[in-house]
């Protein structure tokens, strides 16, 4: 499996400009990512803290899909541009995205 | 539910350091980790790339608790404590910890 690993950053504004930025991509980014072709599963976290420093992330999400293809396909997908162009409008410069691969081998059987 | 979500950066020296880092994560740090009381998921990333831009992250780790509290008694428990100190010795500053919960009020339904 491959995912789509994105951490987004704290905006400038504090609590309010954070409050926006969720209520924006909860009500019009991810429902354009829930119609991605070959998207197999979603979750989204909120970052309560860090343990032993400071962190400026506010936001992770993992988008799943069956391998590296199907997550190429599904980015160039109608409905992954308009959650992109979205996302460049809500939280311009704050997300970082990572291509992640599940390394479940590294895991005691 | 509320998750523990390590991030690894790269060793230096290379290929080689990460692979030593990847068989002793495996190894020695992780069989301790399975053992954590409360602890009800682990799932780890190898990080391919970033879109548009560079990485410095080599691993990616999800240690799933029902809740803060559980959370916080897992890492108080002697399989995190000697997960802890084995990590430590094999990727010295290389890791984020961030504590994160799950927001899936924000996916559509």
């Amino acid at each position: 499996m491959t995912s789509l690993l994105v951490l987004y950053r704290r905006p400038e504004g504090g609590p309010e400009a954070l409050a926006t930025l969720e209520r924006r991509y909860r009500d019009e980014h991810l429902p354009h990512v829930a119609k991605t072709p070959g998207l197999r599963g979603t979750r989204v976290w909120r970052v309560a803290g860090s343990l032993g420093g400071e962190t400026d992330l506010a936001l992770v999400a993992a988008l799943d899909f069956d391998d590296r293809a199907a997550m190429d396909d599904g980015l160039r997908s109608d409905p992954m541009r308009q959650a992109g162009r979205i996302l460049r409008e809500i939280a311009p410069g704050l997300a970082t995205f990572l291509v992640v691969e599940d390394a479940s081998d590294l895991i005691p059987g």
